[in-house]
């Protein structure tokens, strides 16, 4: 059987998704593609062999027989557009993050409860050999009890003015620090209770005039009392800098990639080598392998690797954060989930 | 236009390339697959969505329109059969290494040659990110000019005894060496005219029943005075391990992989990383590379990144030194190509 | 001219310090030793042929003629011994920190100074190779203007509980962080001016017993926007784990040394190489440099390269973080200097 | 008991053991030094705090009581100096190699027995804690049985034309390989017994004016089986490269220090870090460590580390190699050492 997929967003991240279906996964069909850039969607269209062409994603839905949809527009539309998917009854991938607030993730997450279809979310490192090695030695016990989380978190260089409004990327820290956030749970099995960020506009003063900031540290406290460290940063210039540390009782581990390319140069000025461009080049076959995985996730109707709720869960910590860098404060993730739906009635237990 | 394409051999080495051709590589489609072996024919047919299965190549080349043959054939048939699909006027892949004797050589190159259609030889090292740089870097004259060439190539373990045999792999030099000694041309820009070679059967005893050795070290001498040796083992328990350095009066470039998953593991024992456990995962981009690289060589007419005469000076090279071996002595290069018709004729003075 | 020292204090690091000044520092000769604990004075005289040792430093300094003391008691007595040093007219090389107390800080300072006297504080990591680049590195420019700083401060177990104790060792963040708090200013040629600290004992419990902790994680912000996170842990099982990093806006440095012995062991189980012990065999070269230069200062009559001042800034650092953490919130360096003489009037303006 | 020690060669080696000797060896004093360079001796004897120096080894000999002497001298005069020194009844610690031929190496080695003192060469590598846990985890079995050896040995710069000439250096195959000769032995624990060179001089054709050349590849057959390569270089431009392998049937270790300082740079061109400069700083501490297990070795009278006859087995190498390089084809140990008065009856036998 073929899944029958739409693809919602034919930006950059839409780009990346549509080769990873086209090229790289088993099992699915790209039936249709939707962008309000008629221009962006027809060359899409072309380019990955897709057989139908939308500027509304809505006339996609309502038109075009799917099984599932790829959701890869701004955030800011994220909620709709999940809604509306949920509503034509098909199965939802979201790229990361699930919303822009958590008021978003809960009418995401309700309406595909409601509507009965998988909801996934991006969170891909999830996917990414060294990250699943690093899960599975934890729970093998190769290291003890883990007790404190490390993330490091740059780009090589800063986004368009356009995309880093708080509005648009939701600000430095939960733009950067989303995917950090997740492996600060998943990785070390328990939850942050509290968070408290610094952070700077340095490097690039053009981003304080659309409010935003090129470097940040955050500081995790969790309920069982371990304790992590992350920072973000636009300013790697010297390349694409994800690296990731548990330590435990017993040992610890460490992620990362510096090197892209496996040659050496040695010469009089030392020994060098390149280093990793970009979140593409870093991890392009965790891209696949997460799109893999949902499609497997829906002919087997399981849970998604990556729920709603785990998603909700690193978009609280980030906002957060981000309040903690407002207000010159540590911030309780009690705080931010205080007007939550959730919070009070979960919906497990409601269902 | 869509490049039809008939794979020969559906073997452990076939079945990589099929995988290749139909997931990796666009512009391609694979229209037949043919195989002594029935099971694997129709196997490889049905794993791979290929149309048509064949028990015997020269039926499908008389029956199925094909652009171009990939050969993954036993070594010792790829002569033969290269030149059957010449003589039915398509485009040769084969994979490396050209033939098992330099006659075999020259009767492939011959026969491409006579009936005007391209001949590529998969030394796929070529196409790895890795060995391009330092081939990049070497003609950017980052390390001056070369003096050094030194070559590792060592298996995790040892072949079936079966194919250790010297009539089918060609004995442990060249079937290890033959990429060794291609790099020892490629990456030098210079002519290797001298060798000798040492080896031992010391960890797979059964190996020297079949005439075989498990380690071997060859020096290399070339014509301009450059210098190198190569070792190759079948006894890297540890993983694959193919590193490759030039030595140049300005510097020097080491390519390598020793890591395959990002991922450190610290514990009182010592900092731990894995290893590269077999070429497929080592080379797996490379091979795609490698295809892609042809199909555009037979669309845009022009030569092969590796022509059979390349392959032949790289088998040249694995002779001698398996001669060496045998004989105990330095050989000449010229040596082996005593008989050749090449050496005293080249193809493209009689043309 | 060769300087005669008394060293005051025959402990671990005492020991330490006998060591380099009798085997790895040229013009200086150990002329005394005292220590309360008598075998332990009477065992370091015998060892490193030191001719008088003490159970009172008092009436060392007051029998034998010396040109400076080293201090390497415990840190609660630091500024009492440096004040009866400093009034004996010698002058004075201190391990680190200065003192446990920012009253202790300024006491010992304003001693020194009233006597006239060097006063040189360990922060032996200024004298590493490693941060010796990093800093000439930076201060060339190679990575631009600096705008975050990061330092992983691991021990690879306990102290004893008595050590422990916060009126001893002054708790985990001043402990093991000090040396961080230097590098922080050092490095990044700015002023921390506020901290926030979270901390658990979550390994060793019986920590807890005695007032301390065995993790924790503190964020920097400076005066000029610059931010920072410091990590700090008794539980580096694998080794000890010293890492510093500055991200600049043209580039980052890192500082770390992983591994002890420069080999490497590849077997089935992966490749694993040893790690670093602990902080004697980390900086062996760097306690030998700190007291040459201590030494060079005397000589020349010049300024040490860590005066009391500096010393007196990183512990303000400490003591802030070490606030925080009690009190739950962000503590700005102003806080606890508030009391503090040279907040308002520093000695140089009064001299 | 102090021993009592003086020094022959004042030259650059000289100096580096003048130094290890007064400042890292505890229990021993230089009480002379002898250099037909007057100024280089008495320089020494300033620097070094040595109470005489002449300029006539034979005369410090006779004049001045020694325990030892630690000969320093250029290579061709190495078996005169011993055999000097031993008829004085002095124990000998000379540098490497032991002598400039197999004749040297067995007159020195006759007049050591003869006259009943210690004879160690200066093979430091043995004492380099890398080199020691090769050695120690080969024999605990870490790496099975070892199959495979391999050396780098590349200086970074060309010697004086004065050094580099046959009768003074060896040429460079004796001279940079010696060491690895040695460690071929003692790492593989078994015997070479044929080898095969080719060299080159392509970077500095001066050197082929005194007889030399600047880079060369040897291969090793063992009496066992095992195999092996060395390469030696002049131009490793990019700092001094010593590297060591040893291949077994269960694993592999690699033994090489590429970077000095533990700091990295990362800007837009990469990823890079310094590399070592020289000998004297790769292996400063085992110079030390050699000296110290010579003077414990007098002390406790034991046999060296290092005894005449394992330099001689190395020598043999080095002069078989050489003998390849210039004849053309692979020499059996045996054939030099033909001519040999321990060849046919060892002085074990004979004592």
């Amino acid at each position: 059987m073929t899944m029958r997929i739409g693809l919602i967003g034919a930006g950059r991240m839409g780009k990346v998704f549509a080769h990873t279906l086209a090229f790289s996964v088993a099992g699915v069909q790209l039936a249709a593609v939707a962008d309000p850039d008629e221009a962006a969607a027809r060359d899409a269209a072309a380019r990955y062999h897709i057989p139908a062409w939308f500027s509304d994603y809505r006339r996609m839905l309502a038109e075009v027989e799917l099984d599932a949809a790829v959701v890869v527009t701004p955030t800011g539309t994220h909620a709709q557009v999940i809604q509306a998917v949920a509503a034509a009854g098909r199965h939802i991938f979201t790229e990361k993050p699930l919303a822009d607030s958590l008021a978003g993730c809960d009418a995401a997450i309700a309406a595909a409860e409601a509507a009965g279809v998988k909801l996934q979310v991006g969170f891909m490192r999830r996917f990414d050999p060294a990250y699943l090695m690093a899960r599975q030695k934890i729970e093998a016990g190769a290291i003890g009890t883990p007790v404190m989380f490390k993330g490091v978190g740059r780009d090589p260089g800063r986004p368009s003015l356009e995309f880093a409004r708080r509005e648009n990327s939701g600000g430095l820290i939960l733009d950067m620090g989303i995917h950090d956030f997740d492996l600060a749970r998943w990785l070390m099995g328990a939850e942050v209770d509290r968070v408290y960020a610094e952070g700077s506009c340095l490097v690039f003063p053009e981003l304080q005039e659309v409010g935003d900031i090129d470097n940040a540290v955050i500081n995790l406290h969790y309920s069982n009392g371990a304790v992590g460290n992350i920072d973000v940063s636009r300013n790697a210039l010297y390349g694409y800098d994800i690296r990731t540390e548990v330590l435990g009782s017993e040992g610890a581990l460490r992620i990362g990639k510096d090197q892209l390319t496996d040659t050496l140069v040695l010469t009089r000025a030392g020994i060098t080598h390149d280093t990793v461009p970009n979140f593409m080049t870093r991890f392009a076959s965790a891209y696949a392998e997460e799109i893999r995985d949902f499609v497997r996730c829906v002919l087997e109707d399981c849970e998604p690797a990556v729920t709603g709720r785990e998603a909700r869960a690193a978009t609280a910590i980030g906002v957060a954060a981000t309040r903690s860098l407002d207000e010159g404060r540590p911030v309780l993730i009690s705080e931010v989930l205080g007007g939550s739906l959730w919070k009070k009635q979960p919906p497990s237990a409601s269902a």
